[in-house]
């Protein structure tokens, strides 16, 4: 079981506070730590918290980088894409979603760090980071608002940690299928649709309705749709 | 080919407005029609919009719905998650990565549509679209930003698209890696490591680097550092 931390260095927006808020209450995320951040009772950092103010209030406020991961147990830095052929190797970068892919293995404190809005996270903290990561993007322009970053970075944790699986609706049955397409079929008929093109006119319906992955709720309407025109035609 | 378009209904903050083109310019999209948007001329817009200024100076304003989705092929609407069953069927959303692996196979004009901060589209606006696609949360707090819910939705396409793929740096070739432990092999013999330990201990290592896919930079460095102790060696 992973105990997820966010840390902001040096943030020096109120609103990307706020906002970061937010998008960790969005994905389930509730530990905070800020390194030296604004002042957080602006109506701004609250206005973009909307109803995260509790992750604010309850947020870890320390002075240094070394205060803030003292009691981490794997430190993830993040940084923007680098398109150069970056030569300091230390700051090769993991693919984001090869990072989910294996996080989900590990114990302890996860920390993930975010650097200073105007010039991300410095060399000194980067060395210290067990591992970097870094959102591919347009080679035009790779550097992100702070909390879009945030916002990404906690979105596809969410999504690969399996709660972000659907409550799927109920689909269509088998025999509800073959329901509606014996349904359709005798309209075909009775509408006099040419004989030889009924049979290729309900594959195509078959594939379409595959496709869709049809509801049970949407084949009940689709059911009482045709039951009309059935009643009509009889 | 896919020629997509952001549509944003009503916006109600110039912030915002100006936040989902930086975010369109880092994921390589550049077409944005906004629906009575606020004034763009303000400091903030053009602050959160950064060097994404051009996206908005060339986004089409309309007064309508209809109007915005005139040249339209397919219409994406976006909603929050819905959590209490659904009872209207047509409201039934698809998960957005089931949306972007299929729509590469599409041609023409794909509109994205998102609706205004507080209310989200409304049901007649999301009655026009082709398909729905909504964002998992946590159930407790679904909402999200608006620029924040865009660049998701922006990401999940640019990183299907295929564009996201990391220019990888070369990686250590097999030869370089049996050059290693043959490295490693005779310093641990010279040191005076036990015998029995040794070939696990190869092993190990063997599956440490194997695990961190160490690239050629990286190689060279750690040749570097074994030669230095195997010179001490010697």
């Amino acid at each position: 079981m992973i105990e997820w931390v966010v840390v902001l260095v040096n943030p020096k927006y109120a609103g990307n506070v706020g906002s970061v808020a937010r998008s960790m209450m969005n994905f389930g995320f509730s530990k905070l730590t800020l390194i030296n951040p604004p002042s957080m009772d602006s109506s701004e950092c609250r206005k973009y918290a909307s109803h995260a103010s509790a992750i604010l209030d309850s947020a870890r406020i320390v002075e240094s980088f070394e205060e803030a991961i003292e009691d981490v147990d794997f430190l993830v830095g993040t940084s923007a894409r680098i398109y150069e052929g970056e030569k300091v190797n230390w700051r090769t970068p993991a693919g984001i979603r090869d990072f989910t892919k294996k996080v989900f293995g590990m114990k302890g404190r996860v920390g993930i760090v975010f650097g200073p809005e105007d010039f991300g996270l410095s060399n000194k903290d980067l060395s210290k980071c067990d591992l970097l990561i870094s959102i591919p993007t347009s080679e035009q322009y790779p550097s992100m608002n702070l909390s879009h970053a945030v916002h990404l970075v906690l979105w596809e944790i969410f999504y690969e940690s399996g709660d972000a699986s659907f409550k799927e609706l109920p689909k269509m049955s088998g025999q509800e299928k073959e329901k509606f397409f014996e349904l359709l079929s005798s309209i075909l008929e009775q509408a006099g649709y040419p004989k030889h093109k009924r049979e290729i006119t309900k594959i195509m319906m078959r594939r379409i309705m595959g496709r869709a992955l049809v509801s049970e709720m949407e084949y009940h309407r689709l059911m009482g749709t045709l039951q009309t025109i059935k009643k009509r035609l009889d």
